[in-house]
């Protein structure tokens, strides 16, 4: 059955959740959101876009950094309102802090967070300044 | 530094992305919705708790099959308004669907959509009927 675009369930804000993960360790890079936009360009262009809430407008991931995701397989899930997606992180960070994973945080059993794993890049010089 | 839970940011439903990872395989088993009452239960009891978005509730993830996730570790990530839990999912599969992850469809570079993987169980014998 081909994939239709119609049946996907974007929330009420027209998004969805997305997740990118290391298609070779398994390790989960980050969680992020997608519009129709976003997965029509990602399905498209096997690059990984996403819908900055911040900033309120499509975000092709890596297009300042260089540090693009490149999709390698595409899923969606049971109720049609998750994406996860297989990639080859490019530069080997995924999170702007530096971080190969956003999900650099555990929180332990004793309610203490601690830092995993050490930046990759330093964020002031892959991204430019004054943003 | 102790987490804290006044710092996570819900969004304007009270709600966050939360992803369950097979903490042995790596696969991605479901993403689901935490609002803050499923978050300190899902740490306090480390077995999963989610917010119900069609039933408008409190979730606790296999009370009425039995497949509960056991929460070996969690992450938050750099944002505070996603959640990674590495699990181990008793009864072997996280979908209501029978499969083992929800994201068992894979959309193909042709645009067809493809059924990865079998059912672990029969949703009809695990779900009571009526519901």
């Amino acid at each position: 059955m081909k994939f239709d675009m119609e049946k996907v369930k974007f929330d009420a804000n027209g998004l969805m959740a997305a997740i990118a993960q290391d298609e070779k360790t398994g390790e989960i890079l980050m969680l992020a959101w997608m519009n129709k936009e976003a997965l029509e360009k990602t399905l498209a262009t096997r690059k990984a876009h996403y819908y900055s809430r911040s900033r309120k407008k499509l975000w092709f991931k890596g297009e300042e950094s260089g540090n693009v995701q490149e999709v390698k397989s595409i899923y969606i899930d049971c109720d049609m309102d998750a994406i996860l997606m297989k990639v080859e992180q490019i530069g080997g960070a995924a999170c702007h802090t530096g971080f190969k994973s956003c999900f650099f945080t555990e929180i332990e059993t004793t309610g203490e967070m601690k830092t995993l794993g050490e930046k990759v890049f330093d964020p002031d010089k892959v991204y430019k300044k004054g943003k």
